[in-house]
């Protein structure tokens, strides 16, 4: 079984510790992205994961591309071309003072690109799975061709797509999202929405925007997930995190699962966290590695997310973790000790 | 509107991470001081000020002066001659474990000036506001005397003058204190005080010193800041900051404000503190800022408590925070999602 | 009065931070062994103390004993030779992913040492008190000859012996465990143990293995106190930490000391902890300084525990703390306030 | 005597020590640029400099603007704006292997300027000299519309230009940037050039590409110089560095100046380079503070030069030294030394 | 082409700057060893490469394996078990000071491992050339044997055999080395010999030792290299380095090749080192490169001597750069000038 | 044979790399002072040593007497008392710029001490050698008074002083100096010389203030060595370094010794300088070393001159070389290759 996904990959710039970036002299450089962490995720977890993409043909492309490699993802169909890296820069908050994201990813290599410098036919050989997010068809206009494309080979070849709706407030604004994601969805098979990803790309309320209380919101969520299959009855499962988020360090998480028209629902973890970001795409990946290893519906949610927990307890955009640890977390809900 | 604040500049030496003095090969180097860092926070918060006080004519006061000059604080006026900066190193604690300071500012050149090097007709001219702390008289004799030339200075010219009287048992005893600040006093518009700074400098009791329970001996401050109007009634309001100390990490904190007889309070906040020092500093110059901008009182003390919560999540002495950061705190006790 | 301990001491390779392994560029070495550290909290304590282990010849074993050195341990005793000084990896976990130890110990100087190369006679000169833990003996099949050469000697010349149980799965079995250790425990006088420790090293059951609940099982660990003072007449003193671990971060810590079938405890203490890491050893030393001074049993036990949280707050083996910050621990149970 | 400079402020991302792009998880961020980097050696000699740009409206653009404050360069006349800001990543080579730089300058906010925003007349308010270098014209042809707006406002106000013509080849072609660079200089008053930058900008050759044997080529670079000031007869001085290059590390320097159809040169430096950018920054910083202060020629070439060596050995684009400094380099072939 | 390389890869641990290890506190880690570095030259420059050994089963063998994988050697075919990886520490000297490494790679998951554990007949599918050194046979007896086994392997199958023969002293005795060695050289293409590696491992002596006067003995090396190809009929070529090493700084380069009875040499670099450490293993790898593509007997030596000596300006094992960065250090003996 | 040195400590901030004091946010901490450098050079090469001093009673005091303790120096009588410790700033320079110190040694604990509180009867129990520099006299009036009273003592019991002149002038002039360190000589058995020392402290010209051409001027130096003979006839040996130095990075050194009216002199050695501090202290370490163990003129001066060249490529004020290191050096001109 082999997965494809589909996005862009960006140099992260983050300030050590707890600096401020106007106090800084120093940022410690990663590489990630929503799909190259999903696919990273799925590699590191041991199944078959190919990423596309364009990268510049510069060191930061090829740190980038090392970085897939790395952790096993293969990257042979990359495009490569003359153009610039993505960049974002990350500030770490802390306690009342929010985290800050300064994105510089304007004329990226891949914004630059064109919908049909992709070939689909050669990048979906041999491809099981498809995964891409709501991030994808918000970087241009020929990037929503591109999805669109491959969402029409997908159909046409059975491939069934796994979509997070994954709403970017800096990139397009709600009603630009919606014009394209409701027609995206049409295509998919497996749809991931977390909090105002509902409303800003489909039109469909699930979360009041308060972060305190998103678990506290759990009827309307199930509503807006029961919404979703009833307008697109091609999505076999609805997956979604809620949270109560008190502070930058201290929050609850819980997952739900829409599946046959049944809910599935995980307990409440408390989670002290180190980096709140990509603990979506860690859900994701683990949601579509249960997927490829038929999990039953809930042992599916409670594995995605305990991925997604345990992604809030590390640095950087990689969920680096095992299965083992994914699982010892799915199945405890104190942390094992030491052992020596 | 321009502040002059007038005081005595450090460099900090903090161990990293979380390493003790004796096994440190590393120290964190930056430049603070109470009335330095309450000067910077007014100017990133857009204001025009000026600091006055006596810095080495070497590196490291080259340095120390680059830091205020970076922010945007005016130093024109500065002092400069022969001598050492004031030291401190700063070993941060952790849960029951004290945060330890050890001052190593005693020859600096600040203490050795006479206090007829202050032109105070040069130095503040066009100066609105003038803000000093009880470090200051703290610091030798002379400085007690420029102290006072300045006081006297401001009452000729209907210069209001804020005074924090951050007691300092480091660097006198509270008899020493008492003399010197009860004379302070009488020229004060503006007084801040917290903790144990009411017995100490004024012999005003307020706190029982436990600091766990600070917020619950409300009522004894209150008789305190009435005591300190009643005491001195050239004194328009009283501003104290009231804290649950439970850990190193963990506090709650409210802000309390007398003005024209009427008490005004915020709400309690549960912080996770980075760096429990210079939070006074903060909540001075937020005090300052919303008396230059004209809040009500109720905004006023809101604002002051706002800026000093921000500061505890921020390393460092210097307040690095913009005032929508500080409105967003004081329009909400959790923290906002991260904005991407 | 002196007091000897006996055991190895390894290179300790720490990533910075947060980071996995799979990540790190980087390593902060120190140098640590249960019964090391225990001598340096002594001597840090200002206690007279000797350190005996083999050391290789090379760079890396001068380090290790300039570590003893610098906190003031006599290592003129030490053994050298040639051959590896063994090496631990510490990867910290944080919220529920569990703290990560990747052990390099095999084939150090002192397995592949011989215990006739341990003159005793030499060794116990001016000795008051012997300290050694089970993991001594878990290191080699000789090591196991020295413990027991080691202990004949104390018997035969009155000198009492502190062994703490210290159970280590990654280097024997339970079975190997209580095949030895049932025999060394002949000759303790005091006996530290906690958690699995009585049931691993002596089959006498006191704690069901659920982390987040060792103090409710209060009781148990009672029972299994008596059971080794019925079993074994000559140990004079059992200590043991009771924790409620909730994650890496929070846990709740108590101490309970057996003595003259009576038991003593302390209140219970909640720490933050920054490593969780030696905390046992701190409490060994903590309670032998207590033994060395008189103290009576509940300040005993109370200084032990407190020794032992304060280590929680500190990086590295080593517990950096002086008498007076055990003390103060020791009195409050909230942190006391910055003094400057 | 005021000063103002124009041009673009970038950050700038070096890898630590040694380590290669592919390598590193590190950036040192610092902030630089050809004319801010003159501003900033201005300010530091104690000159009154001005800095005119435009930079985001963002922590980036604050930072930038930080730093010319930090040093005392006057930035009250920034434009701001919605952008960002342009990059560089900087990998230091050594001995045989070739310090890369890899520009991300394109699309910045400065790029994307109109001309108009920049209204010369208050900008050039108290100013007696402007300094712009070859890399603003080639940001754009706004910024070369901009630049010939500058030039004309100063030749009508008797304002006296400073050019260095700083050909930057992967900003332009050398076509291009003729094209601009023959019409700037009928403006210009002072010129400042550097091995290619004669032919690329003028079309007037100097060097023959050989950086290991510039300073065997003075007399080819002596005919330039003449052409210049025979083909722009506006032209009062031109200045120039010859250098024998021979590693990243080692190389040898020279200055050279015609001024009133007389030659003026140095003495050869051999330098051991920390980092060989921003030397001809130094350079104009130096000439152009050795102007304002009236030196003669031959102290002006050196003291130039001397700033100029100064900066090799200095980490960032700033030249960070004192005027006493400089003078103990012009006047003293071998290092001081240390003072204690 | 497919290259098959084989042999063991070690953690390295580095002190930082100029530290020592009796005062560092910090290790850089990396990881490396000869064949793996090799294989890694090759695959950055664009070969296709496997590379087989075996890795222990825990997360520094992991990290040792996604090393490989970053840089796109193909890992597939890795053995892994219960064990330790190898490690060494590597103190980098300075001047007159010699650099120091401190191996620790007894008993590694390599050392322990059987010969028949090497399933050569499904390593060696599709490779065409087989590279290893000296350095594996001198792991075990039973990495002899599996050396032989291979080597048998490529006689029977045509597959060229490239050895550098890479004498270790700490490893194994010269007359060890040599009953072993002389063996394996009836198989080998192609030889890589340098300084004491020929007497050491063949008994044919080309160097006297002195490490600053290599160079100045060309004519014993050439005639070493024309015994080895009287002794060994099979090989086809010779090639060497060699250097006067000065210092740890500073030293000169040449290379040496005999091919066809003819040599072939490159002009002498000057190098100023960086890190003096794998550079010929980038020799090696350079060579290969060379055959792979056909190159002729002069282009071959300057390629791989060019490469050998960009490594010697890189930090850590790993010679990362391009082809690129070869051929310019190839056709210039200057640096080339900063391209911006 | 046990040796006494007595002086002060102090700590020493250094920025990181080649970073200026004006930019850095961090100093590397490391604790030395001429006298304590030479007791643990003596205590690594396995002498007994004793330090005495007087160190402040707090973290910083502990640290500098653990850093003794650590290489093996005894520091049982060292007074401990209220104040502060010495501090100096290290700024390292590179090429043509020097490297820059900032003394901040006013007002410690040793300058505020009396002579009496030496009790030189216990101090000197055991000592057979006594070392101190010209730095200890420089300090204060009492500790010129505390030296003259160690010098009578040594005199009255036949102990052998050993002073090294090391004039600062950035502590007393050189009239103060000469007048007290030829009172000092009359008491001295080795004397320890270089540079201006001989003209600054005695008034006896050895060398013109040429840095570069120190070793030009050996005439000079013999006759001032000479001179120091013919008026202290106490004198047993001179010793002293002569430099060219280049560039803080080049240098030549050698070393001259006068016995018995007899020169002795080493080869010259160029050196690659990493830290040009406490090269002397080396020196006189090594030649203590020397004396304490016979060696031959010829061979002591060689031997101190190569511990001296050693501490050059040494980060930090200690010498963290051994025995075979020195005697390496000693005995090659040109660096050992690197052993595996």
């Amino acid at each position: 079984m082999k997965v494809l996904t589909f996005g862009e990959m960006m140099l992260r710039l983050k300030t050590p510790n707890n600096e401020r970036i106007l106090q800084t002299q120093h940022f410690e450089a990663s590489y990630g992205g929503a799909e190259a962490n999903v696919a990273i995720s799925l590699a590191l977890l041991g199944n078959d994961v190919e990423y596309i993409s364009k990268f510049p043909q510069n060191l930061l492309g090829s740190a980038a591309e090392n970085t897939l490699k790395k952790y096993g993802v293969n990257t042979s169909k990359l495009l490569k071309g003359e153009g610039r890296l993505g960049t974002y820069y990350f500030e770490k908050g802390a306690s009342l003072r929010s985290t800050n994201v300064i994105y510089d990813r304007k004329g990226s290599v891949l914004e630059q690109a064109k919908a049909e410098e992709f070939d689909w036919d050669t990048i979906f050989e041999d491809v099981d799975y498809f995964y891409f997010s709501g991030i994808t068809p918000a970087i241009s206009k020929e990037m929503q061709k591109a999805c669109f494309m491959a969402c029409e080979y997908c159909q046409k070849h059975d491939i069934p797509i796994v979509c997070d709706l994954n709403y970017r407030g800096k990139m397009w604004s709600s009603q630009e999202a919606q014009s394209v994601m409701t027609g995206v969805m049409k295509y998919v098979t497996i749809c991931i929405a977390h909090d105002e990803d509902f409303e800003a790309t489909l039109g469909i309320k699930a979360f009041d925007g308060d972060s305190s209380s998103g678990i506290e919101q759990k009827e309307t969520f199930k509503s807006a997930m029961l919404a979703i299959k009833r307008k697109y009855p091609n999505v076999k499962m609805v997956a979604s995190i809620l949270r109560n988020i008190f502070s930058v360090e201290d929050s609850q998480w819980m997952g739900l699962l829409l599946k046959n028209n049944k809910f599935y629902e995980t307990p409440i973890y408390d989670v002290h966290v180190m980096e709140g970001v990509a603990a979506g795409d860690a859900f994701g990946a683990g949601l579509l590695h249960g997927i490829l290893h038929a999990y039953n519906a809930q042992k599916l949610i409670s594995f995605a997310l305990s991925a997604s927990v345990l992604k809030l307890t590390i640095t950087g955009d990689l969920n680096l973790v095992s299965e083992e640890e994914i699982t010892a977390v799915m199945n405890s809900n104190t942390v094992s000790r030491l052992s020596r």
